[in-house]
C-alpha cells in the first residue's frame, strides 16, 4: 500500500510546483441535511488535457488517492476530497508550496476548526474561515456564503425542523 | 551573482513541476537576415495572474535571469529566451521534468545541432527537428515550418540575394 507520507522530498517539491502552478485547493459550503443544514466540501484538484491522462494516473498511484475522470472538454482531472485525505496531502505539501501556501494553511485550520465545532456559533466561525479563502483564488462565484448559512439558520421554519429533526410539516416560503 | 546551478533539488523539483503544470517550452523558425533567411527562437516562459507579479519576480531571482513583464490582459510572464540562457535552465530542469522531459530534450538537441550547422541541408535538418517539437506541444498554429524555410532557400530571387550578401536589387514576386 503506498503512502503519501513516504514521497521524497523532491517528489513533495515537484507536486507543490504542478499544484502551485495549475491546481486548485478549495473549500465549499455545501448543502445538506447535516445538523446544521451546510456543511464544507475541501478538495485538491490536479489538471490535465486528456491527451496527457497518463499523467494523472501516474500521479494518482504516487499519491495512493483521488478520484480520476475525464471530462467531456477534453480535459482530466485527478480530485481528492474529504477530510482526511485533503489533510494528509496539505500537511505534506504545504512546506513546499509557493502560491498556494497561505490558502493551504487556512484550509487545514478549517479541517480542525470543524471538527471541533459543537454549536451554531462556532460553526459560523468556520464558514466565516472559509469565506476567507476566497482572498486565495480566483474564484469569482461562491454559491453559499457564511450568510446563506446565518439566513438559513435563523429562519425560524428551518429551526424548528432543525429541532424536531423529522419530516418537516411546513415547508420553508423562500 | 546568482547561479542557476547552484539551485538545490528541491527547488528544481518544484521549479520543473511549475512549468510542467502551467509553463511553456517552445522553438519557432523567425524570419531574418540571417544566411538562410530563418534562425530558431527558443524560450522557456513563466506564467502568473498579475496579482501575483511577485511570484515571477522571486522566481527571476531564483534562476538569475529572464525577461519578465505585465500583459495588458491581467498575466505576467518571465520568458528566458536565446540559446545560452534557454540551454542552461532546461539542463537543469530536464532530470526534474515529467510531461515536457521529451519537448526540453528535443530542444536541447535542437540547440547544439544549431550550433553545428555549416550548410542549408544541415540546417534544414534542424528545421525538421523543430516541426517535431509540435508533437509536445498543445500550440495548433506554427508561422513558420521545415516547408517555409525550404520554399525560401529554394526561391532563385533569394538565392541570388543571399550570394551577392548585399543589399536586393530584384523584391521577391510574392
Amino acid at each position: 500500500m503506498k503512502n503519501i507520507k513516504d514521497l521524497s522530498n523532491e517528489d513533495k517539491s515537484y507536486l507543490a510546483g504542478f499544484l502551485d502552478g495549475d491546481g486548485s485547493i478549495h473549500v465549499q459550503l455545501i448543502k445538506s441535511k447535516t445538523k446544521y443544514g451546510y456543511h464544507p466540501r475541501v478538495s485538491v484538484v490536479f489538471y490535465q488535457k486528456t491527451k496527457r491522462h497518463w499523467f494523472l494516473m501516474d500521479l494518482k498511484k504516487k499519491i495512493g488517492f483521488g478520484v480520476l475522470r475525464k471530462r467531456k472538454d477534453g480535459m482530466s482531472e485527478l480530485t481528492i476530497t474529504g477530510f482526511t485525505p485533503v489533510r494528509n496531502i496539505l500537511v505534506i505539501l504545504s512546506p513546499f508550496l509557493k502560491l498556494k501556501k497561505s490558502l493551504s494553511i487556512l484550509i487545514l485550520d478549517i479541517i480542525e476548526e470543524y471538527k471541533r465545532v459543537t454549536s451554531i456559533a462556532s460553526f459560523l466561525e468556520v464558514c466565516k474561515k472559509i469565506d476567507e479563502t476566497a482572498k486565495y483564488t480566483d474564484s469569482k462565484t461562491r454559491k453559499n456564503t457564511y450568510f446563506s448559512v446565518k439566513n438559513y439558520l435563523d429562519s425560524p421554519v428551518e429551526t424548528e425542523e432543525r429541532n424536531k429533526d423529522s419530516f418537516p410539516i411546513f415547508k420553508k416560503s423562500s
